[in-house]
Formats: structure tokens, sequence, C-alpha cells
């Protein structure tokens, strides 16, 4: 049936619920070109101020699957699993939880984009690793999934090539913000992906695109519905995002914490959530035999970390890029570390070159913040409390202003430690 | 100061008011396209929903009449005065009004567009005339306005231009309907235009733009407090187009109309809508001690009717065009015409081929409807109840299909006579 843009735009900006006709027209039509830009957007921006319904969504969701291509991953010898945080500082769950995982029999196909937060994505994370490349063949990604059992991998252009293009849309009309078509965007691209399970890691807090719980919730509640309708085990863990995760947030940084981790050490806190997510996603395999903590311990899950760094031409033994330059902010104060605010650290990482400001820049690879207590932790006055890194020296001055504020010295008594899993959605 | 685009758009989505600075930057940057369509359509959508308040539309309006030139009239040596309709079927009302008032001694620059409705703007009908042409330099417009006392012209690309580009872009957007949008819009022009007082007849039903009187009243408010505020003497008329006006509708059937109240006759309810929207116009040029009757009666306005007419190079004495072909739909039944819909006989007069689908189709000059009876008038089973007119026969059907259901006939008790002056807005 054919529609107009007009109609639809009109439908929706009355608060009628778009039939499945009028969906499957509009993101078929935005994509040939036939709907403009300003049509889209207007629409979008109906949508995030009168919402829609979970089978608009559901529909939406498969109109932008259709748009493209479809994975298959059903010749693979074991079960799929894939992991999607919603983004935070310090995260870099996704770089020992692949190989991880993959230790313990389940194949992770994580297809990802590239950042444009405070610091790089998982893909400008690992190219900081000498020779390590993102872009692969579909026949590379399958075998290599089949060969080591982890890709970590750009997603190419033929997945959802609507949410692409209304992606970059809404990120220059104010429409980002929609939980709809934040919904609709992230779980297109993992159903289009194929994984047979896939584990949601919706982040909440000042760190967070999320700030708030409810509406954390209402996303994970979307996602996890949109997930299960079409066939893929999903689930979602609300996370803590008011303090960044581990002691840095960065490019090789954050490799180099990663590589801890799956060394056995590491800090508590993304051991944590590593694990966690883990659980989730062998659970939502099938595979419940094998605890994960193991492979950790025994060192399978470092082999197959770089049996995936190698795969992909990297060298998992090279040194890693540093910053030419570092700034230590010292402790203004002896007593408990009680806040580090992640939207300070992650602004003042994304300051100091760690992330990028538009799709082209480049990211610095050594760029970054390591912080050397956390929330809970004494620390004595003078002592080094941040390290701030960058190639460029005239960086520090306004990352040190992102600091400002940013975190407390006090009491031990007036801390209060948060769960780091805040709930759970299945 | 400087702004950007997702702040502005982002502030009015979360329904903050907008600063005065923030509408002179973001109007000021579309208008040079530093600001997408994409993200202004955004923008509007988000006013469509959240609203704006009288300040920001007072702000919005300015902005847009600072993004072009204004009209001067202070060296005329009389008042000026200018009306504007939202726009109805049937409403030739511009035609006879402009050479009344001018008639009156008060002068009238009335700076039409183009018609995107029923039936071409008032510059199609006009056009009608064989000849006459809507185009003139501001000094003919002004020597005109001196001599004659009565331009009906086409507005220049120099007034309002923001408007201009904004007004394409609501037009496939789905945001037309917008109350800051539709009375800025309108305002900015009138104000620019220069005009010393503005009557505005705001139409309410069926065949109108404003389908219910609460909107229409708030429409109206709106657009006199902007005109007040801008020191424009402005008043609104709220008048009903539930029914049509007059007998005809169409475009060179409605210039005949207009002639014949001209000549001291035509429909009761043309006569006197023109009359009241005189004497309003009148009265906010200051001018009290005519009465415009007396100037229908004494043939002086016919007699500025030809000389305007005359002067942008039309023969008011010519025979108009006619359609090659008509089409008769006799009354069903002996009775009362107890209703005949506004928008359905607009319907029919746009599928006669009297109005435009497109900006630049053509509108055929003889195309359009007459109607035989008017609510309240006896008919007779079998007489003649309306004509349709158009040059391509095979028209017919589809303008037949807009007049089911468009009418009634039956008994005296069931019919209601309706106001057509509903209110004033001062």
């Amino acid at each position: 049936m054919t529609h107009d843009a007009i109609e639809v735009i009109s439908a929706k900006r009355d608060r009628q619920a778009l039939t499945d006709s009028q969906i499957d027209w509009v993101i078929d039509a935005y994509t040939r070109g036939d709907v403009a830009d300003e049509q889209m957007s207007a629409l979008a921006m109906a949508i995030l101020l009168n919402g829609m319904d979970l089978r608009e969504i559901s529909r939406w969701t498969d109109a932008m699957i259709a748009s493209g291509e479809r994975m298959d991953f059903s010749s693979l010898s074991r079960p799929t699993a894939d992991k999607h945080s919603t983004g935070g500082v310090g995260d870099k769950i996704t770089l020992p939880l692949a190989p991880l995982v993959a230790a313990c029999g389940v194949a992770v196909p994580q297809l990802s984009g590239r950042g444009l937060g405070h610091t790089g994505g998982t893909l400008d994370k690992l190219e900081a690793i000498p020779g390590w490349r993102a872009a692969l063949s579909n026949d590379e990604m399958l075998a290599q999934l089949e060969d080591v059992g982890a890709v970590i991998c750009a997603a190419g252009d033929g997945l959802a090539p609507a949410d692409k293009k209304l992606y970059a849309l809404r990120d220059v009309t104010g429409t980002v913000e929609a939980i709809p078509l934040i919904a609709s965007s992230i779980m297109s691209k993992k159903i289009a992906e194929g994984t047979g399970a896939l584990v949601l890691d919706v982040k909440v807090g000042t760190g967070a695109f999320m700030k708030d719980l409810d509406r954390a919730r209402e996303l994970a509640e979307t996602m996890v519905g949109l997930g299960n309708a079409a066939g893929v085990h999903t689930v979602a863990l609300l996370t803590d995002m008011s303090t960044p995760l581990g002691l840095t947030a960065g490019n090789a940084v954050e490799v180099a914490e990663s590589v801890e981790v799956l060394a056995g050490g590491g800090p508590a806190d993304v051991v944590e959530l590593t694990l966690a997510l883990a659980r989730e996603m062998l659970a939502g395999a099938g595979v419940t035999d094998v605890d994960p903590a193991d492979k950790l311990a025994d060192g399978s899950a470092m082999d197959a970390w770089k049996a995936m760094v190698r795969a992909q031409g990297g060298d998992p033994d090279a040194t890693l890029p540093t910053a030419r330059e570092s700034h230590v902010v010292t402790a203004p104060a002896t007593g408990t570390l009680t806040r580090l605010d992640a939207m300070a650290v992650g602004l003042a990482a994304w300051r100091l070159g760690a992330g990028r400001a538009r799709k082209e820049d480049p990211v610095q690879a050594g760029a970054g913040v390591v912080w050397h207590a956390r929330p809970g932790d004494e620390v004595t006055e003078g002592q080094p409390l941040l390290t701030l890194l960058t190639d460029e020296p005239e960086r520090f001055e306004r990352a040190l202003d992102s600091l400002e504020g940013g975190y407390d010295v006090g009491d031990a008594a007036s801390y209060t430690p948060t769960d780091l899993v805040l709930d759970r959605i299945s």
C-alpha cells in the first residue's frame, strides 16, 4: 500500500498509532530517498514527543532490518551470544567479555560502530593495538567465529542501512533521545546481526545517556520485548554509571586494563560486571555447565583474546601506545574518596583527545584518564589521585576544568557504596 | 550571541521557552542556510506540539520581518488599511472590499500569495480578467496607492524571506497546523508590508483551516496581539465557513459575483461581510464619517474597482473566460435547502480545476461551482441546485463524488440559520 509522508507525519503528530503499512512504507521510502530528511526529522520529533506503542516499535524495527541484509550463523558448530552496552565512561567490558565467553564455548559476533562518546568506541580502543584491523568480510567473520569463537569488528554498511541514515539524521536534529528510536536502532542492528542470544547492559547515571532509573528501565524493557519477539533470547542488566568503570578511561589504557582482567587480575568492578554479563550470555545461549570465572583463572580466556587479536592482524604482545604528556592531579585532603563522577571523568578524557567530536575526527590512542583510587578507598593529601594523558599538553587546562567538582574526599561515614548491577529485566 | 541548532531544538523539545537570542539566531541562520531544513522541521514539530508563549511568537515574528525589507507608506496622503482572510470556500471578499475601502478614502495595499486551496488565491481570481497582471514594482505600487487607492498584487520576494522558506518547509513536513507558526507567518508579512491598520477575517467551519471556534479564537487573539504590539491597529472577526460564501466558488465566477456586489447587488452574505470588514478597516484607519454602504450605492466603489483593474493592465469591461463544459446537479426533493457544506463545495471546485495541487500547477480560469440556492432557500425537486464548470469533462465524476452527502433538502423546521460574524477580537 502506498502512503505519503505528510499523512504519516500528521498521524503521529495527532497522537495516532502508525499502521504497519505506514511504518513499512515510510522506512522503505526514506531509505530510497523518497521521503526527505526534513520529513523524517519532523516525524522523529513527533515520535519523540508523542511516543510509539510496542507494536509500532516492533514493526519499525522489522522495517529497518528489512532495509538491509541479515546475517546467518546457523552454520556454526556452537551457539551465539552478543552483548550491547548503551555506553558509559571506562566501559571496556566488551574487550575481556568476548574472548571470555568464546573460551566458554559460545561464539560472540560483536559488530560495533565508532563511538561519538567520551572515549572512542570499542573499535577505537582495539585499534590502539598495533596491526589490529576492524574491517572483516562476512566470510572472514564466519571463519573467525568458527576458529576463535569471538569477533569484534566494524558493522558493514549492509546491516539496517535505514538505521544508519536515520541515526545520522537524529544526531543533528535533537531527536536522539526518543526511547522508541533508541530501542529500534540498537535492536534492528543486533537482530539483523543474527545472534541467538543477547545481553543488554543499560547504563544509568551521570556518565550514561540515561540519567534516571525509570527511563533506563523503560528502554531496557522495550529492547528486551523487541529482542524476544524477534526470536533472540534477550536479557538486560541495568548497571550503575554514576562512577566510571575500573581505573581507566581512554583507548590504550582501557586495553591494558582489559588484559589485566583476562590475566586474572584487574579492578573488582570490571571483573564483577564482566562475569555477570558472561553468565547471562552463556545462559541465553543454553550453556549452563561452565563457570566463566574458571576461564579467567585458567588462562583460556587470555588465550582466546590473543587468538582473536591475532586473527585480525594485531599483535597481542606488542607494547601499547602511550601519551606523550601526562599531568597528575593530587588528592586535596586525607580521607575517603566518597565520589568520583563519571560525567566529569568522561568529559576530561574526551577533552584530552580520547574521544571525537565529529565522525571524521581521529582519536588519540594514548589519551585518557587513569585514576588511582575508587570511591570508598582511603587517600592521603598530596598523593596522586588522577593522571591525565594526552599528546597535546594544551588540552590539560580544559580537561582540568571538567574535573572541577567531579570528586569529593571526606569522612568514611559519608560514603555510601552503591550496587553495580541495579536490576535485571528479562 | 551565537547558538547551535541542536541546542535550540532541544530547548523547545524539552518544553522550555526559547530566548530572544535563540529565536533571532535560528531564524537568521535558517535564512542564511546555516540551519538545515531537517533541523528547522524538527524545531517546527517541537513548536507545534509544545507551543510558544506570546513573547516567543512576537520575537519569532520580528525575526522573520528582520530577515527582509519593510515597506513604508508614510509618504501617502491617506491612511492605509489591509485585510487578511485565513481562507474559505467562495471567499472573494478582497475583490469588492479593496476598491470599496479605497472609495472611502483609505488606501489598501493588499499583497497576496498564490493559493494552494480549493480555488486559486486572490491573484488567480484576478488573473481571470484579460490583461490583468499581478506583479508590480514597489514604485508602481506606491503610485497606484496614491492615484487609485487600492492595489492587489503579488508580494515580492523581499518581504519576510524567512517566512517564505519556512512556509514551503512546513507545507511538506506536516507542520502547517501550529498556531504560533501560522500567526507569525501571516503577521510577519502584514507587518513588513507596512499597513497602518489590519482586519483579520478568521474563518471557522468545515470549509476553513480552523474547524472549531476555540482554535480560531486562539489564532485570532494571537494575531491581534502581534499586530497591536507592532504598532498596527489590528482587529479580527471570526466568521462562519461551514457554508460557502455567496453563490460561486472558482476564479472567473467569483470575479463576476464581486462585480455584482460593486454594482450594488450580489448575494446578501457577501455584501454583509464586505461591509463589516470595510467598517473595521475604516475605523482602524481613523475614518469614521463615511458609510461604505453609500459607496456601493453611488457607484464610487465600482469606479475604484475599474481604476484598480485598469492600473494593472486589466480590462474591467472584457468578457470573463467561461468553462467549456458544465454539468447540472438538480435538487433531489422539494423542501428547504437545510445545509450546503463548504468543504464539499470546495473540494468539488478543486477537483474541477479551479485550484492547484502543487505550486507550479496552473488553475483553470473558468472552472468552479455555482449554486442556485443558499441554506434556508426553498427548492423544488428537479430544479438546478449546483452547476459544475470545467474545461475537462473527465473531472465531473470525482467532483460529483465530493458533493455526495454535502447538502440536505428537508423541512423548513430543521433549518437553523447561523450568524455570519461569530465574534470580534480586538
